[in-house]
């Protein structure tokens, strides 16, 4: 509990009911008392960030996940916060929190998850939730180094690794930092703070929607969502996100012979399921990467002015991601990554017909399928999208069945493609200019050093659809691990000046102008 | 040695140099004999094969298929042969025997390979070297049942089950049965028998080529081989076959990502491999089955008038053969498979890309690789061919490697191809109205009672080209196993009708015409 002095500190503050800055210039003010509170207190925040690191937290690990669940309402509740664990013998605890703040007449929630991929320990340096501190990445020479002192210097290079250290605890010590900071400095908030933090994401936040669900009244009144997972931009600059991508897929297996026929004996005579899924997958896609499956791009929203314009001001990462990940050329002639993000997309994700290379075989094989994903945007329903792709099937010539073809259907239809549906979930995408989101980019401009970038949407999924019916509260994500973090892989860490951002940036987010 | 008491009988015919009969229905004659011969001595003939197919007999088993070489030599050459074993510290023996006619002009060279499959013992219903004889086959209800006595009826569907039993020893007691048969009887042979016995045919006949190249003097002389393998035709008549497609293949890797990129981040931005794995193979075969490559059906050989007419003499079982194999239609709108065969195959027979089903990932995967066999025709040569295929690649934009490219070549070219070739050998087809093959043709007739089949060319593939190269004569297949044999696989078995049509076959042979 190495917060609590920390903690005596704040709750002093907040009995004292300070909220006498100007509004105007608060969150200066604040990012610049979160900076002098982390140059007196940076190596206790360390270690009660070590703390957290050292309990281990996979969701489907019920007693630890519980330990981590009661420790952080702990350390909220020492923060003011009136805390609840919601409970479900389905699910790991919801961490629900709320902090009033006199006056106010605006609440964020703001989302963390406190559970992390499962580990493969064998794969790291060190046990996972034996968390280390190097003099920079293990990738780029760092080594192993003494934890700090109090008010030691704290190197911005210097990187914390264990389980979580970015995805997705990091938001924690940063937030409780910057609590103590503004309690610290007298510097009262300016909305009601909501804490919502998730014990399932990694494992698929299956019951977050039931959670929403069950406890209406707590979550009707949020006025924004601050969704604070993820790395910030691939240039290393801190980024606020406006959407993410929505996500679903299809697997197509088409038919040949029923049981693998002698090539010899039968090539050039019977149809070969692989020459049947190469046209069928060529039918969709162009050699420009432009799908060709009608409608597909129809229900997509428009990319608005605003965003077409925060896409232009985003660095142009482009031509080195190519270079880094040794392609010639991207799709549609090389256009932007952050255009082409806001528009669906079709996805090879496999493909398996018989064997290739050693196991190969003189073989016409009895089917070849395709793993398909499709990622999604605003406009695209799920279950419609995957429609137009069974349409377009369909138009192929092809007999749709949803189980291996019987006798029967194998010699009526002569192209039978058996197609499997997975699940999936919309794509959400908050309006750039709604004014309530405003204030928060002013403030975090202060914490970014003017630095911040706008960005319209992730490609990548998330199921933020789930606070849209919860409220009608703009959505946004305010990532501060760094970009090469081994996010879901082994060796996780975090950069400090990462972490140090996050506590700079919360300060801002907690005093962000009213309107 | 249960053919002693035949070989002395044999023997003692020899000496009397019987070659009496006129030579226009000697093989009608020699069946009749045959026939009859199997009637008092089916049994004992059961018997000796049964010894035979007791000797384990894979090619990487040097003790044993020694004992198989030395046990077949040995039966040979107490009818009368002067036997030689080939041998080579790279290979098994190749059993060499030569038996000559006083006043033959004709050497008829009869291959068989001696060798069998590898076998998984566990698969099988009895151990694959412990041979039992069936009712009838065991898929449609056959019971084991006693061996027969002398004199006992043979029912002709009964089975015999062994590994080797049709594939490929059962030449041997129904070659060994004529002999018996025709010197019991006193019919002299019209031509001279040599006998070219493979003991690695399955294990790929590597060194067969250096067999023939290092004894050049003991094959030039030979007129007619006869390559004494495979089954006889699907629709369960005796066939004679002229040919047999030659093979080769490719293996076709394209690239996306030099790793795997996650769908979300880049889907939309990064090529996948699969989309253009799946548009190169489209651009190769149309959805008839045409193959679209320049020139792939140019160096095949025309298919002849009387190679025509064979197939359109030969018993339709296309459409059964569509209804086995679950199929509503064949390549080019059901054209006939015996003329599918005459042309060169285009096979697909695998493809990879990352994972599907359980294992698929939201990945956009860094490679797709297509397995491509080719089925080749005479005129076809093997590495010509698969440049033409690589020369179809280059058109659709792709710069082609042999080894995975590295940075410098990925940044340069939009579209990388690595070809791998296979190795691989021609075709070989017989002129189906070659002089020396009519005699053949009128002997079989007798032994087949005019059922006998006369296919231009198995779909499959055999190296049946080395013989090409040893003397100018003509080369057929005689097959004598039943369809359903279980070739290479557990419970390999041969009917005893097939069995036995192999020592009236043998016996038409022997004594077929001598012009």
């Amino acid at each position: 509990m190495k917060y609590l002095a920390a903690a005596a500190l704040a709750t002093a503050a907040i009995m004292t009911g300070a909220a006498a800055q100007p509004p105007a210039d608060k969150p200066a003010t604040a990012v610049a008392a979160a900076q002098a509170w982390k140059g007196e207190h940076g190596a206790k925040m360390l270690q009660g960030f070590m703390d957290l690191l050292s309990l281990p937290n996979d969701a489907n690990d019920a007693d630890n996940i519980r330990r981590n669940a009661d420790y952080i309402g702990a350390l909220f509740a020492e923060r003011g916060f009136e805390m609840e664990l919601l409970e479900s013998e389905e699910a790991p605890p919801l961490i629900y929190g709320l902090r009033e703040t006199p006056g106010a007449t605006r609440t964020i929630a703001i989302y963390v998850h406190y559970d992390g991929q499962p580990t493969e320990p064998a794969e790291w340096t060190h046990p996972p939730f034996d968390p280390r501190l190097y003099s920079r990445a293990m990738s780029e020479g760092g080594e192993e180094i003494a934890f700090p002192k109090d008010g030691d210097a704290i190197n911005e290079d210097w990187r914390i690794y264990a389980r979580s250290a970015s995805d997705d605890k990091a938001p924690i010590p940063a937030l409780l930092a910057a609590i103590d900071a503004l309690d610290e400095a007298g510097i009262g908030f300016t909305s009601n703070i909501k804490l919502v933090f998730d014990g399932e994401e990694e494992a698929g936040s299956d019951y977050l929607d039931d959670y929403l669900g069950e406890h209406p009244d707590k979550f009707a009144d949020v006025d924004l969502w601050l969704f604070c997972d993820g790395p910030t931009h691939q240039s290393g600059r801190p980024q606020l996100v406006f959407g993410v991508r929505g996500v679903t897929g299809l697997e197509v297996t088409v038919y040949g012979p029923n049981r693998g026929l002698h090539s010899g004996h039968y090539g050039n005579w019977a149809p070969g399921p692989g020459w049947r899924l190469a046209q069928l997958l060529a039918s969709m896609k162009d050699e420009k990467g432009r799908v060709l499956i009608k409608d597909f791009y129809t229900s997509a929203a428009p990319i608005s002015k605003a965003e077409r314009a925060a896409i232009a001001a985003m660095p142009d990462t482009d031509g080195k991601l190519r270079e880094t990940f040794g392609l010639a050329e991207t799709e549609m002639n090389n256009a932007p990554l952050g255009e082409r993000l806001l528009l669906p997309a079709l996805n090879l994700k496999g493909l398996k017909s018989a064997e290739i290379g050693a196991l190969s075989r003189n073989v016409i094989p009895p089917t070849a399928t395709a793993s398909i994903g499709l990622r999604l945007v605003k406009g695209n329903d799920p279950e419609e999208m995957l429609t137009l792709v069974e349409k377009h099937i369909e138009r192929q010539g092809y007999h749709i069945v949803r189980e291996d073809p019987d006798a029967e259907i194998r010699t009526r239809y002569p192209l039978i493609a058996k197609v499997r549906r997975s699940g999936g979930y919309p794509a959400m995408r908050s309006d750039m200019e709604d004014a309530r989101v405003a204030p928060l980019i002013s403030a975090l401009k202060e914490a970014a050093d003017d630095g911040l970038i706008l960005n319209p949407s992730l490609g990548g999924s998330l199921p933020l659809y789930m606070f849209e019916s919860v409220s009608d509260a703009p959505i946004v994500i305010l990532p501060i691990a760094n970009y090469d973090n081994n996010q879901h892989s082994a060796d996780e860490n975090i950069r400090l000046g990462n972490l140090f951002y996050g506590v700079d940036a919360y300060a801002a987010v907690l005093t962000m102008a009213a309107d």
